[in-house]
């Protein structure tokens, strides 16, 4: 049986939120997480690492869960599911940067089993420049290939695709950065036996921090100013209106009943909203928007 | 045939839309609406006024609309109705201040007919103070009642309920503030002919700047420090996470293509989020807190 023990995909999982909180506080230099502990009444609980007011970050949350029980009735209808117990296990970032220059980023791994035996893995990561960089969003994109590709040729182009469609605001008709990779209900096969699967989930999580402190490192000393601070706290907006009108888990957590102050850590510090807001011709306020698009190829061979 | 022709209803409407937007303008002394109009593809269209960075408002929308065409798929669906062309129109206002110490209030009055002779009238009024003060949530409460009682008896203590339900966050288990009234799907009876359910609806729109002027003149000269912007902006943020995740009406919009900017208009200036933020044992924010419940009766004798 080649299948792994849900107690030790959690606590691989909790590694992964160790280390990716000890790489995050390395390069940010100042900020440390700081550990919130809870429990679920109904079985299970959780660490929330938040730290805020570092040097590079200015507000980011490490989460992980491990959580048990009765699956809620909720759950069953929306999954399609047979009644059962159920186990779900993940790490859950959002990452805030005072500097406008550096982007948000968001990443989620988890494990979701049943007692009838109905398991899988379900992940994304995505970034959300203020302004956006095409040899950034290049790098970015070029990091999640190399990673897919080295499990399966189809998984990029397939969980890129998925990015796009999932992380997208259909009232403002742009997508919310410029995506990555999301996938869902991956269980393992012959071509993708368990041990090989959880790696590439696994792997997933230890890129993270190489990914996100190559831009707290090269972009967190470049210029900006107010007009830059300005945009920055208007993205926010629209993070915040991704995350609370459009975010499949942040709805489905605070309408199951979730623990709401984990769920909203992915709230930014500070958004603004300004009426009717449009960049003038030529800002890079501008060319970003116009890059706010779904099916861009990031990659230039 | 006593009912009023629909375009009437919706200049009546129009009308206390400017009437709104001149008294709030007179108190604060500053501060001036622009207007913002815009037509919907399918049929009819609006005006949404919008005033940013007053003396005492620092941004209020008060937005009127009268759109028509055939109904939409999802309202039929989600108000179970037969398919049939429709008309509503509607004034909207959300004013956040510049003061912690004067409330943020929304109303919110409107109409919608169809092509097979049905029709109600719907709205709410409900007051958000970033600190809850006894007295001015009793008057609030008061001018509410006395303008329910002169139509009917029971409409008060019925409707006030309909809005602590109504304006309820279930994730922070608090109400968005201290209630008001809500309605919906009022339509003429014998005991309410048209003309007098029509006055009710139009009687609340002209009482709108009657009391929010009240609070305008009465606490924007209130002393305020740093302490007591940093909790309206934690405020502001439950306002958000409300509007955004619970409010029917603004889901609604967002979720049937209609206009976002008219919508988010509701939307503070800035927002704060502060992961786990309690007040302190004592403090004013921590009192708020604790009247954040519904059922409260407001109104001392």
């Amino acid at each position: 049986m080649e299948k792994i023990n849900k107690e030790i995909i959690a606590e691989r999982f909790q590694k992964i939120q160790q280390h990716i909180c000890e790489a995050l506080e390395k390069e940010d230099g100042i900020g440390k997480f700081k550990t919130d502990l809870w429990e679920r009444l109904q079985g299970g609980g959780g660490a929330t690492k938040v730290l805020a007011n570092g040097k590079i970050i200015a507000k980011g949350g490490v989460a992980f869960s491990a959580v048990h029980g009765p699956t809620p009735e909720k759950i069953l209808k929306k999954l399609s599911l047979e009644e059962a117990d159920f186990f779900a296990t993940g790490v859950s970032i959002v990452i805030h940067p005072i500097n406008p220059m550096v982007p948000i980023i968001h990443m989620n791994i988890r494990y979701f089993e049943m007692s009838n035996g109905t398991y899988w893995f379900g992940g994304g990561i995505d970034l959300t420049p203020h302004f956006v960089d095409v040899e950034d969003a290049s790098y970015f994109h070029k990091q999640l290939k190399a990673h897919c590709d080295a499990y399966d040729d189809s998984y990029y182009e397939k969980f890129k695709q998925w990015a796009d469609d999932y992380f997208y605001i259909p009232h403002r008709k742009e997508t919310r950065g410029i995506g990555g990779i999301f996938f869902d209900r991956l269980s393992a096969n012959e071509k993708m036996p368990f041990p090989k699967l959880i790696s590439f989930v696994e792997g997933l999580g230890y890129l993270f921090p190489k990914i996100y402190c190559h831009f707290m490192a090269n972009n967190h000393k470049l210029p900006y100013g107010d007009q830059e601070l300005k945009w920055q706290a208007l993205r926010r907006g629209r993070y915040v209106e991704f995350n609370l009108v459009w975010d499949a888990g942040t709805k489905f957590g605070l309408d199951t009943n979730g623990r709401t102050e984990s769920i909203l850590m992915s709230m930014p510090p500070e958004a603004n909203w300004v009426y009717n807001q449009t960049p003038e011709e030529g800002s890079e306020a501008l060319k970003t928007l116009e890059l706010l698009k779904k099916g861009i190829n990031w990659i230039k061979d």
